[in-house]
């Protein structure tokens, strides 16, 4: 059994690999009210789940991609993985094409929301589909 | 600029690839009362959608078994899907992944429910999360 | 000030008009553990809402279709509401348009599950997209 | 039965002791074009539903920021029942305490978006998690 | 079998016919990350859906306003279809209706944000719901 | 820090105390194909947030069945958590409560869905609204 402190350390080095200075942001910023949740962002989403050796970091973000564009309503959450995945190693064109194929499962509003999120990230760093 | 016939052939060459007889089936029942339904899944979404050259088989049903968990509300399109991903050669395990990270994006009973799913495919294929 | 009496009265015409004996059974059903709720249906969803005069009834049972068929996840409503469109004048091959339309704007399962729905009704009442 | 002018009044009182001026703030911006939801969120939404006795006012504030959060797409709403659960004796604590169980069901970005709007309500009202 | 062509055809008189200069802007901003979403908006949504003779203009956009209402996260594409429904000869006082009675099927919330972005068009346009 | 023993612990206890047999055997459902995820949901779910001393048990199972409810797609978990309310001490008529009130937040169709999850659950515990 993990112990608390592998699971936290765990959660630490994901989340650094995976969002970088954006998700840790997103935890420093829940410490006012709600040090726990900022406590199980750590230790549960990036130490117990997103640290899971059965599935490598690039198919995780698209599919987190493909989650938040299906949901329609977690722009902040989708913009920060956005960032997650270009930090892995999925390319910006490669990003578009998971929420172009939102369109068929969730429809033409939600995969346009999507692509306006992901447009503003990439002028952000500076990236491009042809990149 | 694809013809409508080209359409029409990759989409039926990528709903073959990707779900087999489970996605013709479906398809082939929409023919009675919605032809030109079962003609946009086939042109459309496995043409237009699916069949792009962007990203891989696996990724792609990744993006949507992700898509369809945290949607929660379309079991039969989940197992026409998770069909898909055996056929294109996800693992048991990995289709089980992508399904245990939703627990993070849209909590913990849309990942038990698809999970539910996810074992009724894998029983009738005689497939386990070990093979 | 519509009086109790009249938005009751009003209710119990608009949802016999609408949907004849079906939707009298879903209230009925519900006036073992939630009277006050079968009440609600008739006054304040049947009595102050589909009574209105601004929207004739052809339009107001093509926008509950496309809300339904677009939630996704409320079949036995959906249901009730295709009768609810036969009655009041709706062809079989517009409400399939109608749920075809979703395609567009939630995605090809919400579409295709709602077609499915639609089926049940067209075949329980001996209708055809062709009558 | 009760009648027109009781609900009414009754979900004047109800809006006035749950919302303060936040909800009559809405019911007032209706007013130019939609009315008659100005009148049905007072007699429907606050007269016949909040104002009922069978459960107490905190039970039923912590049921709507728990709905609210998990719909995850009515951020004002659920600022105006942040104010409501604050006026009915609600703690900070335990507010944030409901956004925190909703991890389990509605999936993290629900609970975070939902702790960011009640950090605006707390600000605004100089109250915090510790008071 | 409808040629390429024609489909871009029929879509971009449909674009314009509904949505005027509103759909076109989305249209074009797309074209720098997602051009091919761009095309699909206009050939599939336009081109293959819209332009469907089955249904009348007025009760396709009464039902794309109801199902945009009831999803309530995509507001921009409500405010589009908006737009699309005055258009296409939808009285202000209708459009208002279709929001009022998602009041039944995806409550208050859902319709009150859904007044919000239609007093915004409104206003935008100067008309009224008594003209 | 807590240790895992003591999440785990924990989490047996308020699985236990909450749901009884119906959410073990849940629990023991998920362990062929996800065995981890059976353990989060004790050591997570329970264990770090059922567990959680600044809300009384009443008001969470209140809290989750409005969710469950207004989500609409997870039938199944609102069954458990029905039954897990009765086991906390709430009554029937306080739950029928909580979905009465959802309709002002997620509409009548979720509502009275989730009234003959109740009905079930009352009846296969033999009891009523009025005990």
């Amino acid at each position: 059994m993990t112990s608390e402190e592998q699971r936290y350390e765990s959660g630490v080095r994901a989340l650094q690999s995976i969002t970088g200075g954006t998700g840790a942001a997103v935890v420093e910023s829940l410490k006012d009210i709600a040090p726990d949740l900022a406590d199980w962002v750590i230790s549960f989403s990036y130490g117990d789940v997103m640290s899971r050796p059965g599935l490598d970091m690039r198919s995780r973000q698209f599919a987190t991609i493909a989650a938040l564009t299906a949901l329609g309503n977690v722009a902040p959450q989708l913009k920060v993985h956005i960032h997650g995945a270009l930090n892995v190693g999925c390319t910006p064109a490669e990003i578009v094409e998971v929420m172009l194929q939102m369109t068929v499962y969730a429809g033409f509003p939600a995969a346009i929301n999507a692509i306006n999120v992901a447009r503003d990230v990439f002028n952000e760093r500076g990236v491009s589909v042809g990149t």
